[in-house]
């Protein structure tokens, strides 16, 4: 048998590894456009921050180890151009211009995603950035090395956005980040945003939400963004406004799609041709809260839909029961962590949610260096059922989101949660830990 | 009607106030031997551990405020001596000695628990110590303020031992941990506890596991802890190898008590006379892992139970699922946490537990600062449930540990928990977090 892998990272050498580990005889094609293979995409920013690391200490495993070690026919430059679902044959160029034609038993689409590069005239500058894979990473790495970078803007403001302004003001440049849409994580509760946006003014990132940006003029020393109302000068922009899944292939493939562009997978990770894998941030997931699909890219999903594919594929056995929209970054020393919905998500999928918010500490009465926690806490009203939280704070953000996050794959009630048996001593946690203070508070307000 | 509460700390308190505020008319009188009530017991070795800090600092809520603010009858320095359930009475005596009765509609019986001191020559000396109340943290604070303490020996190496153990090595003392059984926490997985010791090691705590404890002489400078082969000299004696609950009075009402002279309780808190509740560290919980009754006293469930009872007092409406046994607690950097069981106690449950053990990074692949976490994880071969954790780590241990008690609360298998949709970002973990790592071992383990 022989599986072809389009995609070299995450989803795409999980499977291919763990399909040589489960059957050594099995042929395993990958085909990568790029040069660079399974590396720790998630690390660029930290390691951005840090000038004397290179963006090579991100490769978790060489290509050479995947051909030697494991056996892999690891086939770099190699872009795939068409996938033939009659032929079962996919086609493409590599870096010297050489057309290939390869036949698979069954195909892995793992192309990942791409940023999205607004419609803005100047866009196109070099000095210009986005952050997705390594390549993206290295070439930041050298500008900031040589072009005397003393301001940046960056156009976005999500999690890769946030990162990226704490990993630049570390190497001491002033970061603008600006958006045209109004407000600063809108997904989450306005309280906890506002945790944030203090975070930044603390540590002196200048925040325009609701700034619509014109374009990018050339200047003397680099560039000037020019927006509505203000001009920004900088010597490099990053636009971190959103990816948008690599599912060309799987159009021409006539499989099916999302909203959003994405393939659409069983749980088997297969799409609706049978013989025609999807994982990682190209590919949906099943929403274990809504029942329906859901596109949040990241990557333990990637990297288990990676694993499950390599176990469908002399017979569907493994089935993954999806996500339920777990994540979590840190932006200068403030933790910001979320799962499940929020509470417009859950108007529409039907529920009748009833959503909280407190603030606790983070640790005991009488016990230093507590830091405030906010916590979001969404539950519906009709079933009871817990809907999703979000919790910031400088500490035991993080960590903490696994417990809701567990207890929504089990469709928890709200009033079950609150009747669990948290951990607590005074450096970690109040007695009553703030999620039970959160579930307690929502238990009233979905009583009402 | 006429709520009396015997025990005025976490879960006598907590079920006053409630009482109260759930019905303004009811009479709530609360007798409590000493004179303190509602203070952070669990926070006084940190309080100890900075003599800028008076004890008075735990105090969450002062007996005023009970009274005024609250309404509540509260009665310090009144010891009840008997309880007769046929006249619904409680009698004893105050700090005058003058004697009083009380009827009761209905009783909570909240009266604690006590530290246990082993029948050793000169362990009533002064200059001997438990730490269970505020009374006997304020003589401790005054100990160290006044006797020149430069070594001490503690008796015990449970985590108060532990936490007092960091606690006079912060002010400057040495300390000897000695106990006469041969394992340091025999609770946890070997190389978890092995973690510990070491943290104990390079904080220059001497440990002396499976060491006789002799006998305490008087010496110049305040003692020598006489033991088998060695003799500890020092200045002050911390005994604690543990607790047992305050159930006298209930013997005396004849009530039902479990195996460790704990008073056994149903959901409502209610005792074998359901006139008469129970709760806190006197009283026993139903074990939602074993199905049967467990006694691991801890602030939580105090707190917990006692909002329960109050709740319950008209009719019974609040009942408790229970425990899973989730505890966590810190030793110097380290982070010490647990939920469901040990290997032996599945074992005894009737379960066929598999264990696995696991060391991961706390942060991921490239992010600097990471530290080993040691992570234990039990499940059963027969219904593939998962029956506990143990986690390690300097960081992140703490708050990691209600993920599995939820999943615990929810019977959840070790291939579903495998499947949760964990938190990922580099500063907090690898992309599968340890727990996900552990899973996948011990599915593996379970299937063999």
């Amino acid at each position: 048998m022989r599986f072809v892998v389009i995609g070299g990272d995450a989803a795409g050498m999980s499977a291919a590894s763990r399909a040589k580990r489960n059957m050594p005889d099995m042929e395993v094609v990958v085909l990568e456009r790029t040069h660079d293979v399974s590396y720790s995409a998630c690390g660029m920013p930290y390691n951005i921050a840090d000038p004397t690391r290179e963006i090579e200490d991100l490769v978790v495993r060489t290509a050479d180890v995947f051909r030697d070690k494991q056996g892999l026919d690891l086939r770099l430059g190699h872009e795939v151009l068409n996938i033939d679902p009659e032929t079962k044959t996919v086609s493409g160029t590599d870096n010297d211009g050489t057309e290939f034609n390869i036949e698979y038993d069954k195909l892995l689409i793992a192309t990942g995603a791409s940023p999205i590069v607004p419609e803005i005239d100047g866009l196109d500058s070099p000095g210009v950035f986005v952050l997705k894979g390594l390549a993206h990473g290295r070439a930041i790495k050298k500008h900031l090395d040589t072009a005397g970078v003393k301001q940046a803007a960056i156009i976005g403001m999500g999690y890769i956005a946030l990162e990226m302004a704490e990993a630049l003001t570390a190497l001491g440049i002033s970061v603008s980040l600006v958006k045209p849409r109004p407000t600063l994580l809108p997904w989450l509760r306005p309280e906890l945003s506002d945790m944030v946006k203090r975070e930044l003014d603390e540590n002196k990132v200048a925040l325009y939400p609701g700034l619509e940006i014109i374009k990018v003029n050339r200047a003397d020393q680099g560039f000037d963004l020019e927006c509505k109302d203000i001009t920004l000068p900088c010597q490099m922009i990053l636009v971190a406004v959103g990816i948008a899944p690599n599912s060309g292939l799987a159009v021409k493939a006539g499989l099916d799609l999302g909203s959003k562009s994405e393939i659409c997978v069983d749980g088997f990770m297969q799409t609706s041709n049978p013989d025609i894998f999807a994982a990682g941030d190209c590919a949906d997931a099943f929403n274990i809260i809504t029942g329906g699909r859901s596109f949040i890219p990241l990557a333990l999903r990637a990297n288990r839909a990676g694993w499950a594919v390599a176990d469908n594929l002399s017979e569907p056995q493994t089935s993954l029961p999806g996500i339920v929209g777990t994540a979590v970054f840190k932006v200068f020393d403030m933790q910001v962590a979320r799962t499940g919905l929020t509470k417009g998500e859950a108007q529409k999928t039907g529920f009748d949610p009833a959503e909280i918010m407190i603030t606790a500490n983070s640790r005991a009465h009488g016990y230093d260096g507590s830091s405030p926690m906010g916590v979001m806490m969404l539950g519906d009203k009709k079933s009871g059922r817990l809907l999703g939280m979000q919790i910031v704070s400088k500490e035991g953000a993080a960590h903490r989101i696994n417990a809701p996050a567990v207890a929504l794959h089990n469709k928890m009630t709200v009033a079950d949660f609150y009747q669990t048996d948290m951990a607590y001593a005074p450096p970690f946690s109040p007695v009553w830990d703030p999620m039970l203070l959160a579930a307690r508070v929502l238990l009233k307000e979905m009583n009402r």
